[in-house]
């Protein structure tokens, strides 16, 4: 665990850049109204969306995927309806431009550049406000949403402080642990991570329910459970893939909805983050029909905020990625189109198969099982003939059938440098229009907590 | 050349997508800004610029080459100041998803959705109406200013139609023999392509220059000329990239300036197409260093641009890509870090080396006089090693040291499909925010035209 000598650090709101609409000339009030925000209601509510991983090639094709091929325009992703502009990822500086998602998850969360790695810490390890810890001060209900383990990069850089991202027990235990105000800092907690939590040094599901938390594991007690303050946990690590879940496995839109309902009975309001984490995953294992399985979930839950937001009118969503991952191309190979069909023809993903086939399956059997194509002999051989017989390679060679047949390029199993899209809607949505950089997030959200509190302040006089 | 029995159809001013700006909620007059036009000065003149195949990798990737290495932070690029959103890039039909840069091209020049290869036709070949003729038919001087062959595929879309970007004689003949109103459509041409204008068959710079128009070949005529009409003709092709180019040959910069002077005579205002062509065939080639330095040379054109509107004030910038190409990422094989030094490090393109080694001089002094880098032994010895001799294979060899060092990443010889960034200042720029479509470009140009054109006609009264 981080050591806590360090002193907690706040760093200072930065001068918010107007530089993005500087460009919009004589004509339009767009930089006025940054400056002057003319009739923005309050804004009460924040949900904070981040699809790890998802840079502009995901979007692009996920658009491609999800569109009905009768029409001859492409239709428009949830997302697509409120992108305002492009952000920045790299980590501590220029000339070290790719991030992990921990050192890009503390920019949106603490608004500092920091190394890869750190959890809510600055590069001298001192730890540094979060815009969920800012929140939480004002009273406001708070909560983490994602895929991975709740504990893993992403939501530990809103919720908890450690020097390593590794260290997974301590991040568990800061969630429990940290109080501000003498509270848990986080009061809805849905995702994986069950081994996080019950260890053999520690049961932190226990501590969580002996102080008021609801602990769920499925879909349905999600759906049942209505409690304010809840530690959800659907998976010993991280959750399956959208099309590997069962009944019993909430969708990252049922988590939000749910989160989005409990958050809300708070009168002071809230802030939400909600993670696309296994985007990043897919990037990882180069593996398309992964990728567009957790961009599904990903646009729905984006949705399910966006819905709550248009009716409650005092909610900014916010939603981005942390950075791209894979170097992911649409189109490879010379060849001048990319095809959706193959990848929606995959009813599991090629790691499930794999495991399948490993654990002793009929390869031929598994493949026509779950991929509604008709499969070459020459694909069907190519799985058969993985010479380890291990997962992992079993896992390649599926794979590799999905990048032909749709022509999709790879150039790393790490993540690349370019900027990412982000997309905002509600009160304060401008204000992160143009090109920003990761940093503005948190700055931005720090500045309406603050604005907000302050407004607090006047109608109490 | 085109069969000219297919009579003109101007295609119908569509409605005006509004989705991007449903985003900003409750708050904030985007949207209003945007239906009202509140205060907008008149739009007198448009500067159209497309980097051909400038996707978000490389307007990222170009940041941190030209970022100061003191500053802990990333300099923002001249197209950083002025993002506003993406743009969706597919040709036909959302099922046939990677663009050529003749069907882009006359999507962002006429409005349509049409094959790849057509220059400004539709899909039964009809020839459609372009921004550039619909300025000159109000009496708009007009230009074309590109790095590639000034009849290659993305100016011919703006000046000329046919059925084939091939036929590229045809398209010399179109600037000249396709009148608007008795007078020739293109009022400045500025790029490469001598062999196309001076054949065997027939010689259109005598005819230009019949006609009152310079004919200039150097960067020095093209400062002390001053003519309203002009060819200029820098190259028998496409013009040397930027970091090849000798004292003679004048930058996209040089050009774009030397446009707009010229097209600024005229009272009655003026549409400008700049074209970045070569940072493409950089992707095409998979040459990092060949890229960014077309980037430099399109980053500058385009501040060229915007310090012209800035003065003006009745300018519309607009900037954006028609597509990506090579599938580049900023980083590769794992590596989280993409280094710029390496890059800038070569003072020549690998092209240009792999030509002065097919010539006959020595690899290892031409290696060491161009590339500004200790060489291993490894790294020279690849190119000695090249066995056909081919300045091809000697020039991917090259190459491979500038990937290794750098940590880039391809997936292609060809395009890819994923949004490209939009960039605009002056009045109306608003209009291009958000997630648009390439056919949006040309639809708001048009729209632009007409209020320009009954704006004048209510003054006439």
């Amino acid at each position: 665990m981080f050591n806590k000598k360090f002193k907690k650090k706040l760093i200072p709101l930065a001068v918010m850049t107007s530089v993005a609409f500087a460009s919009l000339g004589g004509s339009i009030s767009m930089a006025e109204a940054k400056e002057k925000k003319v009739n923005t209601p309050e804004i009460k509510n924040v949900i904070f969306l981040i699809g790890d991983g998802m840079g502009v090639s995901y979007t692009t094709a996920y658009r491609y995927l999800q569109d009905a091929p009768k029409t001859k325009f492409a239709d428009r992703t949830e997302l697509d309806k409120y992108l305002v502009g492009l952000q920045m990822t790299y980590p501590e500086d220029p000339l070290q431009n790719i991030t992990d998602s921990a050192s890009a998850a503390t920019a949106m969360s603490a608004g500092i550049k920091t190394y890869n790695s750190a959890i809510a810490v600055d590069n001298d390890g001192s730890e540094v406000k979060t815009v969920l810890e800012a929140a939480k001060e004002q009273g406001k209900a708070t909560g983490l949403v994602a895929t991975s383990e709740i504990t893993h990069a992403t939501p530990a850089s809103f919720g908890a402080h450690d020097e390593s991202r590794q260290n997974m027990n301590a991040i568990a235990d800061d969630y429990y642990d940290e109080l501000i105000n003498g509270k848990h800092k986080v009061d809805v907690l849905l995702g994986g991570g069950t081994d996080l939590f019950e260890r053999k040094d520690r049961n932190l599901i226990e501590e969580f329910k002996k102080d008021g938390y609801s602990h769920i594991t499925s879909k349905d007690e999600l759906l049942k459970d209505t409690n304010k303050q809840v530690l959800g946990l659907f998976s010993d690590r991280g959750m399956p893939k959208m099309i590997d879940r069962s009944e019993e496995t909430p969708s990252l839109g049922d988590m939000t909805t749910s989160a989005i309902d409990r958050l809300n009975q708070d009168k002071d309001g809230f802030f939400l983050m909600v993670e696309g984490s296994q985007i990043d995953w897919a990037g990882h294992d180069n593996d398309i029909v992964s990728a567009m399985s957790e961009m599904e979930d990903f646009d729905k839950a984006f949705k399910a905020a966006i819905e709550f937001a248009k009716k409650d009118k005092h909610t900014l969503v916010v939603a981005t990625a942390d950075h791209s991952t894979g170097g992911y191309s649409i189109g490879s190979d010379g060849i001048y189109n990319w095809f959706g069909e193959p990848i929606k023809a995959a009813k599991r993903t090629p790691d499930f198969m794999a495991n399948e086939i490993v654990k002793g399956a009929d390869v031929e059997e598994t493949l026509e099982k779950y991929i509604d194509l008709d499969l070459t002999t020459e694909e069907i051989k190519s799985v058969k003939d993985v010479s380890t017989k291990k997962a992992v390679d079993i896992d390649n060679a599926i794979e590799k059938i999905f990048d032909s047949r749709s022509n999709t390029g790879w150039t790393t199993s790490g993540h690349t440098g370019e900027d990412v899209p982000v997309y905002a809607f509600g009160p304060g949505a401008e204000r992160f229009a143009g090109q920003i950089d990761n940093t503005d997030n948190a700055k931005i959200i720090f500045d309406v907590l603050k604005k907000g509190k302050n407004k607090t302040r006047i109608d109490d006089k």
